[in-house]
């Protein structure tokens, strides 16, 4: 059932192992079947280097198990929120990374310091606020994911352009159409967060770049006018 | 004797290697067998990757070879004290890993910044106060140790929610119900200290989590409640 | 056509790859023959693992494209405003590597602190100014040249003696007499803009080197002087 | 002739590259045959990975080519104020690994922080004074070798116990009575520059450890009454 996706879902996981941003167990990504409103997602604490694509886990858009004999990921609760309230993502990834949990940590998004970061993400990659106590002690992997989407919605972002979010004292979560592209932004989200982090050690006033600059670079590779990249790749 | 924790001990100390936390002889890992009261521990200055089980050093827990033609490590009897205090602790490592090295040499504790901290330790990695002159120059080992016992006593810490110390001016100790769950909280360790680091460069204002996201975390993983993982993991 | 060119372009990024300058599809590498006019350059976002000689784009000093079904690297107008202005450069290569690049986003060229930058680069990396708005929106690319050869000769700077410069907000671009070249300077680069930043981090107050150890170096290695290395290498 | 030290002094340069503190054609160890005086060192500008034994040039301690048919390390002059000054001294190292070069471009001692830099180094790690420009002009690696002996002479230290040093805006140079000692110095002495960084970003005011401390470490391992390791090892 749904062996493409569990396929392209396992490897979207270990793309997070080979590119340095988990280790052990920590980490996790999904994939959603449209049609079907199926979501394949990791089994929660199992190694990488021993799961295969069997192991992964398919539940439906609340939660429920529909195949599998392990537990799903821990934080599937918080994927289900971003599948039921944006249409237009596909995979869902969530890791520790270094950089990206620091500044999730250190509570403060991420400026748009150069066309790197443009390249990916149009305006600053955002931080939720604390949830509240009661918040945490009832339904903690829904209401994070209900605090990424409070602060999409108060902030008038728009996840197409906007493919990640740092959670407060916690870690980055990034998504995409696939699963696969949900990894890729999670990797291009740690470097971002590690280049932002040194630039503003070499010179503490860093401004962000223009709003042209930001621009030319995001629709260089965005939308309709796109010219970056092969035609029919 | 006592061959499987010989093997254990072993890939304990290789873990090391292969995370990063140690080069040359720096490091080392034991395990204990409670039944017997007897400790196997790497050799001391002999390169891992020549190490064999047989290579491994038996002793009692006052610190007497029972097997073996090696020197034991020469913080045996750090790791002793720890044993005959703590009865839950089944393994011990100590490294120089550089973050964790960074932090016990600033003589800081590292506060709970993140839920990746919370997930291994309930509260701050604790730091050792420095040794008197007259501990160093007798028993510096064994003085070690009590100081670690001394800094948990002191600050009403328990060895099981807390598993691991910075020693003053010296490095880390981490420690587990088995010698490979030490190697791994000696990772953890190191991956928290790195990011805590991180976070404050960040944000020298960046303050700990709430205790409620803390203990959500913490108990996720451990206690009767936990529900990370595997049932039969 | 081209054939040994091709071979040292693939080259040149490959050494890109290998070196970690670049992930996924970032950076890009080109070279020049000057007999015919003729360039080679990486095409647009295909992964570096695929590529082979046959996939590079051969253009003329206009851009207009001579042989190749894919797409040139979007940054290709930048490598001919460098080719047609100065001819000492046979090869040339962007990249969005990490210390260079934070550099770069923090709008500062880098001081010459030690002997291994004066190796490799007579003064400061350079750091241009930044566009306006106006060069964005139109031949943004070229006008990105056309802003490095203006900081070039506004501050009476010789390519063969600086082989490289930060754009503002963006990333290094490296050159050298060939491809090859042109790649080991970009690593050069990125490792001077590494330990110009922990260098700083260390002494906020760190001065350059002199005038006289500058050129020691520089002519060690540069020139009809040079000692460095073999004679017929 | 002098084949075992030639395949030793190879394999001490190779060590530089595994541990990473050398890139391309940077970095050069040697080695001393005292019966007869003769140094081996790498020669100038070759790639590591080409090398072989043969490649390796032999000088007397005046410098004068005794066998090979490459030009020796550019560095030789240094190499050989060490040998004639000191002749404990087996083998020398110089590279420009990032933490230790970075230290050296800051004109900064690397104060002993922690256990780790006294099990080697009986004291800070000393930096030079920069040379005057007569000094650089003429005869510059001889003057950097008496720069070097200068700094030891003026403050008292022992090169026996203090088995390295920076050069002022240049690099580290580190010592041992092997070359493989030396090269073993020289990791060692990257792994404190960075910890040392490291500790003063988390902590700026991080002082010392306590005399008693360092010698503590220092003895156990150095010296008659040595404790670590084996006793045949």
């Amino acid at each position: 059932m749904l062996d493409a996706l569990r396929e392209e879902v396992l490897e979207a996981n270990l793309e997070l192992v080979r590119r340095g941003l988990v280790i052990y167990t920590f980490g996790n990504a999904s994939g959603i079947d449209r049609g079907s409103g199926l979501v394949v997602i990791k089994p929660s604490g199992v190694p990488y280097e021993k799961m295969t694509p069997a192991d992964l886990v398919i539940t439906d858009l609340e939660g429920r198990i529909i195949e599998g004999k392990l537990r799903p990921s821990s934080d599937l609760d918080t994927h289900l929120v971003l599948y039921r309230t944006y249409l237009s993502i596909g995979g869902v990834v969530h890791t520790h990374s270094e950089a990206a949990t620091a500044w999730a940590q250190a509570r403060k998004e991420i400026p748009c310091l150069g066309t790197t970061h443009a390249d990916y993400f149009h305006g600053p990659v955002p931080v939720t606020h604390p949830l509240e106590p009661a918040e945490i002690q009832n339904d903690y992997e829904e209401n994070t994911g209900i605090a990424i989407v409070r602060r999409f919605t108060g902030g008038g972002l728009n996840p197409s352009e906007v493919p990640g979010v740092l959670v407060a004292g916690h870690g980055p979560f990034a998504w995409g159409e696939t699963a696969l592209e949900a990894a890729h932004n999670a990797v291009i989200l740690e470097y971002l967060a590690k280049m932002a982090a040194a630039t503003l050690t070499i010179n503490p006033a860093a401004s962000p770049i223009s709003t042209e600059l930001h621009d030319q670079h995001f629709f260089r590779k965005h939308g309709s006018g796109a010219t970056y990249g092969q035609p029919d790749c």
